[in-house]
């Protein structure tokens, strides 16, 4: 068995929560077998005094046949 | 006085809030004198494209007497 | 052009979410063009088991003119 | 020359040398120009007392042509 | 669902992997449900120019009914 | 939005800013939405006392549609 | 052998050394066979302009028979 | 004596060099005894397969005479 | 309630204790509500084989009514 | 007493234990008194899809007279 | 073969490049087989608003026969 | 101009502060030109419940003509 691991950056206008989440329902839309993410870092973007975008950089795992190039 | 910190790994189905205080929860459960908690990390097990358990890496402080082994 | 990125705890009795959001807000309240904030850490102090203040030490970047003393 | 650097997490029910050499041997059935292999980590899964599987997180680099999405 | 998570030092004179497996097991000695392990760092004492012992400073996770002291 | 982020080495015989401006120009040429680069790492091989290839390790993001494996 | 490692947070009113050795005398009161410490962190509490505790934050490592929960 | 430490992002559309530079420049511009300055991180915007912006978060170290708010 | 956190180096000529205090003093005689403070870094100039000044790197954490450019 | 810490690189062509064994033999053959051997990193080259070289980053302690250029 | 890896300091009034390139150039004069060189950190003397001196904390690899003292 | 840095291990059966201080007299006994000490990390060797070696890592900058082997 051989794990890959990739690095996203899901965004929410609503919360970090969700960001993550938007991570991994793109990510399980195209890639089977996912089976955990770490979170690396939570930023945001801010426009007129309130946050615009949140945002979660994440570490997706999941089992590959084959490492694509 | 001395401190102990203890890392638990907090989990909730809901979210990662929720997580990080049924740590919190659990430690008071037991020990006395819970004053704060650090969060070191958040991660997620994910099955079927959903994030199926939010977990919390916490380091828990708390006032003892003994340092017990 | 020149940003200058300083480090703030927000705090929140509600949810960490809330303690970023404290920050940002403070900050915008007096300097001008806000354009992002980093999280670096969560943290939360805790009384009779139970978590009574959100801390979300992030970084908050703004555009400056000059940099003051 | 552009070289691409991918995680993968190299599993074997033996030792964390093999765990290591499988993730190398997999990268390289589908990719070619494998140049080298960085360690990040060493875990395992432990059960009734023993280690089940071992895992190292490792990072592979091989020359690409294009870097593909 | 609480996990602990406490650090520890295997020691073997025999190689690094028998440093990692002798404090697994002797935590699983005492400590049920150990689930995990993570390798922190990999040390070893050196005595008239050979290895004498080899180290692994490890930290172990368990699931636990309460939080001790 | 989902921005993925891919850790490339890009080389030149000239500079370390070259080396970085190669890996941003190859990745360009087949991923569209190369939005940042961050630099981790600069290094160099070193041939007869002189700088033969620079290098720059780099984090490329860039926005897509799907998640490849 | 097997060796625990625990992080405390020793303090003192007089100067951070203090703080490190109220540590050690703490845990080696009801811990037998403390071998060593390493400091992680130095930190300080202030009170009107002044340093009211000294903080040290350690790691103390001491030979066990069992790994208690 | 005591030296501020301020974290700055300086920016320039030529090169990574020059960042740094327009960072110290417009620090020196309106605060005194700027003696040194430490490179954080180096990274760039893209826009149409080129670096439109560099960008180096930078440490300036000045001598204050009061640490103002 | 907002914490905002500033980086200054303290100078000392007679040890490491006196630099941190040296920083917190010269901090607290302008900025009102200084917490705490956390030791970052401990350094020293050296001449003609001794230390002629000791330094230390802290964060100095204090409440503000205003974020301040 | 003083110790001095020397980093090197050991390689083998087995595996990675002997690479870390090499560094400290070669380093026992003209330095007396190495007490002990920190592991920085692991690595490895690869060569037609197999390892060829083990490589072990390692930080190798021995007790010195004097403190040569 | 032992590789021996030394962290030197290479400055320039130029730019970050040439303090690299210095460094590189001088240990090249003296030790043999220099392979390559990790730049650790990029800083700068600030004097009168300008940078007067460009420094880079490099390691330098090279083999080595013996490990000397 | 080239500047060589050292790790070293001072130790002292007083303080902290003191073993930093033999690091420096003991490099500064062989070596011309010690500018400048950083201090790694602290730590403490413990004999019946009492501190019996203070240990500070350091790292000594001198300036060299040569980078010897």
């Amino acid at each position: 068995m051989i794990i890959k691991i990739v690095e996203l950056v899901g965004t929410s206008t609503e919360n970090f929560g969700e960001a993550v989440e938007n991570a991994v329902q793109r990510a399980s839309g195209t890639v089977r077998n996912v089976s955990g993410v770490d979170i690396l870092k939570f930023s945001a973007k801010v426009e007129d005094g309130k946050i615009s975008e949140y945002r979660a950089n994440v570490k997706i795992a999941f089992v590959v046949e084959n490492v694509e190039q």
